[in-house]
């Protein structure tokens, strides 16, 4: 085969055949094919897409570059959740338990933050002792044991997709759909599970704005979790404004076990347990997502989920003491409170600024080596169509930045719209697809 | 300056400035910006082209990384011609001497042959002893002295267009308009010439076979001589059949000499006549285009275009008894007249196949390494529309490959179409743009 040749092929709009994706991966994989033509035909990839085979052969190859657990000796169907990411958003954490505690397994591989949103992990290591590098089988140890694990990548799975990914960051190919695919799919894939509930975000937080990009994505997603013969939801859902009020690390395990504990937050609620209903349907324990969501409460009324938590945490290695008495946790050295400097209706939030502003407090990293400090981040009380009134506190921030208070307070302030005329709704949960 | 932003830039559609052109080229020749990055952005210029003004500082950075040579201290106008490539297209052997003698200097830098079309300079070289690496000191020399001179590229000249192009050549991004505009412009520019006769090929021959991408790439050619203060006369021109009958290195050379002494071969002089024309037209010796198309004529007829081309190949080391005598030419060891095997009128010839051909009978290369036969080749005898009776003899092959000449005769065959209906005649000269 000739690489320049399936390079114009596929410059030309031509779909490449299975062999062709392999020879390419495979040879980029083993340093046979340069970087250079492999980043012509990612550019050509993302004019000119692919179509369902050619990204379910994509996935395949770079699934198999790594480890694909084999989590049959596991009792009980294993259902995982990816969601693209969002401010605020720390549904997995709550649905993990939600899920385990119903009796169906969630093996999970959770990713860093990096840029404006958050990452599992990085919330996770806020409570101290909490240890996501516990290997694989570690990994397999605590899913058997208490139904529910969560784990960085690790090196084992899906090479491919770094060296990959890594290229597609310098080289502007990452807003690709069968590349973002293929580049989730192959993690997922090696994990174990034999379904997924995807949550695409849509909006001014999410990595795709526009509502017809995420359709797609979604679409995507699901249809190579069928190639692989594995079920999939996706829930197409808005990042229009932060998921529930909390934003940071260790804030966002304290919202987590205010939720666990009982408290209905109701954005962040509504959307946790439609995902963890559609888990608990895929995994075989509801007959529909509805039955899910009402076993979801349940579970959360009878505190069986917050056990659940407990009891995952215990093994991860975490003090479980800061999530019975949260007033133990260290604090921020400064904290503001932000008034409202008008009254009206909270009208439009600018997320990816709210997600940046959290981020220039402590909680997030620019670079990979960036150190994140757990403790920073931002409440955010109103929600789009609250009334406000003039001078009511509307956030606060927490941080050991001193410098840093002045900037992101104007740039929370310059975040929020506040206008006389109430806006319309936004919905939710805005499509589901499967 | 952030390379992947400005990826990302011309990736969406936008145009770049001139700084962020200067930046990633400039990074790109000083191997600051990798191989990887620079082929992704290729890409993307690829699909989403270049304005003209973009197209120009491309250009103007590239013609920078080398010797822009200056010719000011040579009196007269430095008229030069360029042709995209074609099959049989000996035009500027023809015209390099009768531009010169009429007055107008000629500084001509030619290439090799690569693929299925002939190169000058390999043309050239298949007159014993005649030198094309002369050095830039030989080359303003000539040129002084007998007013024309054809000699290769040197490395000197436009570096940055040999590390570009053989990236493009990697990754499919070699048939970009602005690309290959910006290559051939870097190069002629640093010539020293003031204006340039552009011969645009489209047909079956071509690298260009569609008309409107040949008017395109005319256009833009002309744009950036001007952007530089360049003349320019372009011309769209037929390459569904070989130029002339005579196709192969010496056998160009041949038909060369046979022109010059005075034979009227038409497609060939029709075209020779018309760039030559231009070129004495730009160069301020003749009013019109058809003025310099009739001193061409005369410049034949008069014997001093004859002389002139002595004259350099002499002053280029090249022995002219074979243009004198060109039976003392060493014959090919195989020599195979092709007779019709049908009557009826010659209606179509894939020009491509015919340049291929004599590329196996040894007179190309695949290869940058291959040597060349500087004897074998091909003559076709009848054009398009030519009545042609069965078994007369329409071709003559020349090789010293025994194994090419059943394949080469078969290519040959397959390669010509003759049915009883006389097709439509094919305009040489399809459209003139200044």
């Amino acid at each position: 085969m000739n690489t320049v040749e399936i390079i114009r092929k596929k410059r030309n709009g031509y779909a490449l055949t299975g062999e062709e994706i392999h020879y390419i991966i495979d040879g980029f994989i083993k340093s046979k094919i340069p970087d250079y033509q492999m980043s012509a035909l990612l550019m050509a990839i993302y004019y000119k897409g692919m179509k369902k085979e050619e990204t379910a052969a994509l996935t395949k190859i770079m699934l198999h570059s790594g480890k694909v657990i084999d989590l049959s000796a596991i009792k009980g169907a294993k259902i995982d959740k990816h969601s693209t990411g969002g401010v605020g958003d720390k549904t997995s954490l709550i649905l993990a338990p939600i899920v385990a505690s119903s009796g169906v397994k969630v093996p999970m591989i959770s990713g860093r933050g990096l840029g404006h949103t958050g990452g599992t992990l990085d919330k996770l290591e806020s409570i101290p002792g909490f240890r996501t590098n516990i290997g694989l089988r570690g990994y397999r140890h605590i899913l058997a044991k208490a139904g529910g694990v969560m784990i960085g990548q690790t090196k084992e799975i899906a090479p491919a997709d770094k060296l990959i990914y890594a290229l597609r960051d310098v080289t502007a190919t990452v807003e690709s759909i069968p590349l973002i695919t293929a580049s989730i799919m192959s993690k997922k894939l090696a994990e174990g599970a034999e379904g997924f509930v995807i949550d695409v975000k849509t909006g001014n937080g999410a990595f795709m704005q526009k509502h017809g990009d995420s359709v797609l994505l979604a679409k995507s997603l699901i249809e190579t979790a069928k190639a692989f013969n594995k079920k999939a939801i996706a829930f197409i859902t808005d990042m229009n404004q932060p998921l529930g009020n909390y934003i940071g690390n260790w804030l966002e395990i304290y919202e987590t076990v205010k939720v666990l504990k009982g408290e209905y937050v109701k954005d962040l609620c509504e959307l946790t347990f439609t995902l963890s209903g559609a888990m608990i349907f895929l995994g075989g324990k509801a007959g529909s997502v509805e039955e899910g969501v009402e076993i979801s409460k349940q579970l959360i009324k009878n505190g069986k989920a917050f056990d659940k938590f407990l009891e995952i945490v215990k093994l991860q290695g975490g003090d479980i003491k800061y999530l019975l008495q949260p007033e133990l946790y260290p604090e921020s050295r400064y904290h503001k409170k932000i008034h409202a400097p008008a009254k009206g209706f909270l009208t439009a939030v600018d997320t990816y600024q709210i997600g940046i502003a959290s981020l220039e407090l402590g909680a997030g990293r620019l670079t990979k080596e960036d150190k994140i400090d757990p403790k920073a981040g931002i409440i955010l009380y109103p929600k789009t169509g609250t009334q406000i009134k003039k001078g009511e506190v509307i956030a606060e921030i927490f941080t050991d930045l001193h410098n840093k208070i002045e900037p992101v307070t104007n740039r929370l302030l310059e975040a929020i719209q506040i206008s006389g005329k109430k806006p319309r709704g936004n919905e939710l949960i805005k499509e589901t697809l499967y």
